[in-house]
């Protein structure tokens, strides 16, 4: 297994901001988009093509859509997340192809954060694939909430994650993304449900998705790609939240994530030079946020070259 | 390899304390010393016998050796450490007989801490063996600082460790702590170097003492087990600090570790609920210090219970 490089998932401008109830301005967001281009990063989600009702923060889906996509960025993967086949009609229209859709795998969970059973939420999908139809380039990929654990019904088992992916794969899916939404997971569940996934389906490319809710993100990511997972989405600033732990870490922070896989000889293929840009410049946009990424915070480590013995100050540290 | 069990050692007192100018009132280090037994920890350091000059955190370890050790508290490993020959004389008639001597593989960093080179740490270590004669039950191990970076020289080559370890073998050490003293390591270098160490004395025991500075701490210490490395150092509430990284986290909090492992079906003995006893009990004391433990701040994971198709909100996350 080739596990010498990763690709980096930037979901900032969709679940960064999705807890965020002041609008940020469009142009801040593009602004946003051209650095985190500018970093390196090859895949990233730009908006949720939710209701405005629900989320004002992406009452600018469709702009967004059209801005970031008249930029043609090289090599890049855009993307948005759809709710529904709503969602989905107005991300096509706004030009918009690799969708992303969100399932629970929780039925309590699904039935909490979109209304639906599993089950309408299948029917919902097999709808929205009708819209191939029209728009035959449409690339969809399923986003698995709550793998790892559910904030109602706490646990849930492999089997159940796999089921689901089973009729997704029957459904002609080869993207799937498996989500810890709520920050419970282990790195030794992680793992495992990585590995179930990965050797049962050798065709889907899985990606995945987790909350440092309770400082596990890095190594659950680290876990997944142990198993052979390569897909990591990342929030620049940590942002993200997780709404059952309010004032809790966000997503997996992107600068951490990208200086543990390039210390550890993984390739991200993203200059933190130029990430910190990024970040640094949605800091300057929004302050009151809580930011959660210990390099945004301390730096990478910068040595100050070796010393002598030089009557320098006693410390005892250890 | 039997992985189904770490110990925990709590350095809260020790190192969690060095970076705190305001002296913690004995008694309430005496308090929190107790609370920490209470949640089932077995292995603590409780304080430093440095030169109260240098540390005026720890004028009162003689008090507090005193103090700890007329509890006699059961299967409880106590332990402190000490700076010097004269550190170890006084913690010798203090009652203390388990003592941590640290010193940096790092020759920039050995000289910047006690300013000593390396040579002569090893020199000072054989002249406190000596007092074996008078103490034959003095049991010293050796804690080797900046294994995993130094904010000198940058990365320390695992040989150099390895180097030192040779030499505190041939003079009887089978006690040796690895630390990542400024939080420059990386999981795979973690692994790597645990696994060199164990492969080559697979008669010492060996443990890990991490800085959280990059956010690395758990993902390090999962990396250290993997490699068979059992004895985890933490830090109730991530306390700590590193001197070089003002205001960064602090070493792996001891909450985040125990929860870590525990999803994890990796026994640590400890009780959640009492050591959050703990932890509050310290916050109560401080207020004023930055505390960096997940589990402290949202709490272990708690269902809510399933619940059915009911209207609630729609929220759209993932």
């Amino acid at each position: 297994m080739d596990n010498s490089s990763v690709v980096i998932r930037e979901v900032m401008l969709r679940d960064g901001l999705q807890n965020i109830p002041e609008f940020i301005p469009t142009e801040a967001k593009i602004k946003l988009f051209q650095l985190i281009v500018a970093s390196g990063l090859r895949n990233i989600e730009i908006t949720s093509f939710v209701s405005p009702k629900a989320i004002p923060q992406f009452q600018d889906s469709v702009q967004m859509a059209q801005s970031v996509l008249k930029m043609k960025p090289k090599g890049v993967e855009v993307s948005a997340l759809i709710p529904n086949l709503r969602g989905a009609q107005i991300a096509l229209e706004s030009g918009m192809r690799k969708l992303g859709l969100v399932m629970s795998v929780s039925e309590s969970h699904n039935i909490n954060n979109v209304r639906r059973t599993t089950a309408e939420s299948i029917d919902e999908v097999k709808r929205i694939l009708e819209l191939r139809e029209k728009y035959p380039d449409l690339d969809m990929k399923i986003g698995l909430a709550t793998v790892f654990g559910c904030p109602f019904e706490g646990k849930i088992k492999p089997e159940v994650t796999l089921h689901f992916i089973r009729q997704f794969y029957q459904l002609g899916f080869r993207g799937i993304s498996m989500a810890d939404t709520v920050g419970f997971g282990n790195p030794r569940e992680v793992k495992e449900m990585s590995r179930l996934c990965v050797t049962e389906f050798p065709e889907v490319t899985f990606s995945i998705h987790l909350h440092n809710t309770r400082g596990l993100g890095l190594a659950n990511s680290l876990a997944a790609l142990e198993s052979g997972i390569r897909i990591h989405d990342g929030a620049i600033g940590g942002l993200g939240g997780c709404p059952f732990a309010p004032g809790a870490k966000g997503n997996t922070s992107t600068e951490d994530l990208v200086f543990m896989f390039e210390e550890m000889g993984v390739s991200t293929g993203v200059k933190m030079d130029a990430l910190m840009e990024a970040s640094r410049y949605f800091q300057s946009v929004k302050k009151d946020v809580r930011y959660s990424s210990s390099i945004l915070e301390v730096g990478v480590p910068v040595p100050k070259g070796a010393i002598t013995k030089d009557g320098s100050e006693q410390k005892w540290n250890m």
